[in-house]
Formats: structure tokens, sequence, C-alpha cells
């Protein structure tokens, strides 16, 4: 990736911040715009797009404050990073609905959760298509695309099943060039990252709130030490080889450690002599060793949120400069 | 109507402000709006409404400047009406989005433009049914409820095709403030203006751009004449008695001259000895008696852009306060 290419990401407050999130978002994350300081880097609290499926006032707001504290206790810079929440940079309503004026409505009934809707509701009896989709699920695409296109990120880096929101605000972006003949939106590509991929939980599944197998990044050290002794395995003895790639402790580890690390506790599973047990205490150990520091950190900004909302205040200050230029050109050319 | 209410009516920047729009709608907003003194009173450009159907931004800019400068003209009291164009209070926007995540797809699928647009589809073959629909058109009375909802508006004026656009508006209010519990939004109401009917354009047909028809308002008055002479009346002599009713020259006349006047002419039809000729010169005279003054202060309006500008904006400072005071309580009602 060159140096000088704008790089977007946003997050969505709706849970607890979990392993999962770091391993397969907040870490690569991180580690990209580390790697990007000479270009613009922009990432948001999607706090707007919270609400299609919080009602729960209070909880929007603790989400919202726990990701920010957990983005500042993991290192994000801010000198490198523009940090802000949707509710921060308000001209992204204004360009989704400038944006609504040239997309067809046929794009967004082609939208996966859209459709994924549609199909759930195939299967009950007496269900309309349309049962229980609110226009905040249907229209999000739109407000996706404002987020990217209001910075003319280059860049947008997602998980496979998150490309065509990339691949939206590509098209939006060209309908719009194209009905006012100009080059005003920068089109955006994705990047797939192979580490945005799910990240196992508990149970062996997608760690995932639904599925109730989250561990809590920040959570009790030894709550999280009981949860992964509980995690089921096969019934191997200690001495016996085993297969790493159907292990969920192996596969856990080897979302948060190191290269060397994960080739060696791979290695000691495959050869035999690696207990369960052990190898379990080896993971604990680990999260230990990454998040204690970070979790005294993160309990301090949670601990003050005046002080906390002042700093999400100051992170937005560049992405809220940026967005009012974009909107008063915008409206140039629209002629609003 | 109480005079402690607040009324709110919004105008699209679509086309030149012919004599229909003149009747139709803006002489019985400014008699509405000056019967309600001690209330609110709110009248907006709605220049994001009329970007899903023109992308000349020229267009957009010199229509809302020829609303603006019209509203002047005619009279508009700035100290008893708030005025502004949706730009000025770009709060709607964020509002648009909030509502969007409280509003059923399916009330959007039973809106009459979309219902509309789709019905045309199904008569066209190889047509699908969204062809053609742009996202600005479904989503369209979500940003008409936000215009109505930001401002707390108790009554909406409108014609009757209009009532579902306040009705939406109401049930999305509904949606709202039961999902939050609380009574954050005021619930509309329509009231139906018997003067917010279509007015008779010179073929007969109702006035509009579309069917090519209209009077400028404030148009060149020889031109005007010539107009109104081409309007066909059937071949009945001057002495023969003839039914108002079925009259083009008429029922112009009745849309835009006083009660005593409007009888006056009516029962010299109905009682034979006027001639179509002297009908069309005392129309023409009219016109020529309303608009004529008007005219010159709309001519000295459109002629400094600066500050018609300076006066929208501000005209529109009211409007702008409010809206940002009702944004910042929505803001803690749902927790962004």
């Amino acid at each position: 990736m060159s140096t000088a290419k704008s790089i977007l990401t946003g997050i969505k407050p709706t849970g607890q911040v979990h392993v999962g999130n770091y391993a397969g978002m907040i870490r690569p994350t991180l580690d990209l715009m580390a790697s990007n300081p000479d270009g613009e880097n922009f990432l948001f609290v999607a706090n707007y797009h919270a609400l299609n499926s919080i009602g729960d006032p209070d909880q929007v707001r603790q989400f919202t404050h726990e990701i920010a504290a957990c983005f500042l206790a993991l290192g994000l810079n801010l000198e490198t990073t523009s940090f802000y929440r949707q509710s921060d940079v308000p001209e992204v309503f204004e360009l989704t609905t400038v944006l609504g004026s040239v997309t067809p409505k046929g794009l967004m009934n082609r939208a996966h959760a859209y459709k994924a809707a549609v199909d759930a509701n195939a299967q009950k009896p007496n269900a309309l298509p349309d049962d229980g989709v609110n226009m905040g699920l249907f229209t999000y695409p739109i407000l996706m695309s404002a987020d990217i296109l209001l910075f003319d990120a280059h860049v947008v880096p997602v998980g496979k099943d998150q490309i065509q929101h990339v691949e939206f605000a590509r098209d939006i972006a060209g309908y719009f060039n194209r009905r006012y003949e100009t080059e005003f939106f920068t089109l955006p590509a994705h990047s797939v990252q192979e580490n945005l991929e799910a990240v196992v939980g508990l149970d062996g599944r997608k760690m995932s709130k639904s599925y109730g197998n989250t561990l809590p990044l920040f959570g009790d050290a030894k709550a999280r030490r009981k949860a992964i002794n509980r995690i089921v395995t096969d019934s191997k003895q200690p001495e016996e080889p085993k297969d790493p790639d159907t292990n969920t402790v192996y596969q856990l580890y080897a979302a948060l450690a190191e290269p060397a690390e994960i080739a060696h506790l791979r290695a000691r599973f495959e050869d035999g002599g690696l207990g369960y047990g052990e190898a379990k205490r080896i993971l604990a150990d680990k999260l230990d060793e990454l998040f204690e520091a970070p979790k005294a950190r993160f309990e301090e900004y949670m601990s003050d949120r005046g002080e906390l909302e002042a700093m999400m205040a100051k992170a937005s200050e560049r992405a809220r400069d940026k967005a009012a230029r974009k909107i008063a050109a915008l409206r140039r050319v629209i002629g609003t």
C-alpha cells in the first residue's frame, strides 16, 4: 500500500468489545494505519448505524465510549489518525441525502443484508417480504457510502463479506460523478484483509455476541481463564499428536500471538506431548500478557467520561474540518 | 385555527413560479401565516427534494432564488415567519437518518409517488418495477417527515393529494415516540386547504409546467395578455349567457380576484352580454393589477444575488437555532 493513500474504516458500537473484534478488526486496523503515517487515516464509530439495531440510548453511549477507550488504550495514534463518531461529522447525513438522489433503488434491492432479511421472511408462514425491515437497514449502504466518500477514502479495509459495501460506494460515486460531469468523489477500492476474517469463539464457531461464545477484551482475568478452561476439546492424551487446525485453543492462540510463538505451539501440538490443559494455560497467559496493561488504561479512560468526550471532540477536529470543506464544495456542484 | 399553533409548509424549487403556484399555494400560505402572528410559522424551500428531479445546479440555484424573491416581493413577513432553505438547516438530514431507523420499509412501499412509478413501469414491456426509481424518490417521505418533525409543526397545510405526506410524518413520529417511550416529537396534523387545489391552466387542464400551459407569475405583461387572448373558448356570441364553470377565462379570474369581483364577473357571464374578448381583457387587467408592482420588487431582489443570499441567511436564523436545539435534545434521547 502506498503511503500517500487515505484509508478509512468504521466500527459499529453494538456490543461489548471482545477478543474477536480485537484480533479480527481492531489490531489489523491499528497496524494498517500505523503503516500509513504519511497518508490520511480515518477511523470512526458508526453510532448512527447502531440505531438500526439498538434502541437503548444508554447502550449506544456506553458501547461508543468503550470503543473509543479501547482504541486509545491499545495505542491509537491520534496524530496520524482522525478518530470521530458519525455524530461528530453530521455532514455525512447531508451527503447521504444527496447520494440518495443519484442511487437507483434497484441497487439497494441487491444489498446482501436486505436480501438476507427477505430470504428469512420467505421461510416464515404468512410473512411479507419486508416484515421487520426498517428503512435504516434498507438504506444503510447509502449512509456507508457517504461515510466513505465524504473523506475521499482511497482504501477501505474489509472482510470478504463486506466487499459489496465498498463496491456500492464506488458505484454511487460513479453515479454522482456522471450526473454532474465531474470527478468530485474519489472512487474507493476495497482491500480484503486476511486478518479481518472471523475469529473462532469459545465453542469453535465464529466469535460473536449472538452466539454467546465471546471473551470480553478487557474482562476479568480470572473469569477469562475459567472460560478458557471450559473450552471443549477432544479426549486425546497429552502425549498424542493433535491437529491444530481443528482445535479451538490453538486457533484462538493463532489469532493473537506472534508468528514465531504460533509456529512453536503448532509444532508442539503436532509432535505430541502438549496436553490441552497446558495449552489452555499458555493461551490464558497470552491473553493476560496482551490485555492486562491496556485494560488498566481502558478503565482509566472509562472512569472519566467528560474527559473521554473531550478527547473524542479533539480527535475529530481534522475530520470535521475536512467534512465541512467537502460539503461546501458539494453544494457548489449541486446548486444548494 | 388557534393562534398559538405552529404552521409549516415547503415548496420545491423545480420550475419558474407561475400563476398556478401563486393562487394554489403562495397566496394561501401567505394568508395563513399572516393569520397566525402569535404562533410560529415555518416556510422553506425544499432544495434537496428538488435534487430528485433536477441535476442542473444552475437551475436549482435559480429556482431557489426565484422562490425566495417571489415570496419577499409578495410581502412575506420575516418577523412572523421563519423562512429558510433545507440547506440552511442541515440538521434535517441527521433527523432523516434517525427516522429511517424507526420507519418500516413497508410504509414506504405504500407511498403514492413510489406506487405511481411502479404502476407506470407495469405498463411498459420488459420494465422492472423499480426502473427509473431513485432512492431519493423512494425515501422522500422520510425527508419530508424530518422537515415537519424537526420544528414540531402542529399544522401542515396541504392539497388533497398530499395528505399522505402528513399522515406518514405522524406515523413516523409515533414510531419514534414509542421506541424511545417519549413524547419527543409533536404529532402533526394536515389541514386541507380548499385553495391549495389545482388552478386551471391556459388550456383548461391543471396549470402545470409539464403541460406547457402556465402563465409565469412575473412574466412580461404584453406576452401574458397575448397568451390570454389565445385561450380557447366556445363560439357563443357576446350577448348569449355562458356557463362560468366550463370557462377557462372565468376559472382563472376566480382563482385570483376578490370574492365580490368574482361574483360580479360570474353574474355577467350568466346574464349574457359579456363577450370572451372583454372577459379576457378583464382577466389580463387583473393580472397586471396584481403582479406589476410585485414584479418590480421581484426584479430588484433578483438583481443582487449576494444581497438576496444575505437576506435568506438572516431569515433562516430562528429556524437554525431551533433546529440546533432540537437535534441536541434528540441526541440525548437516542444516545449519540
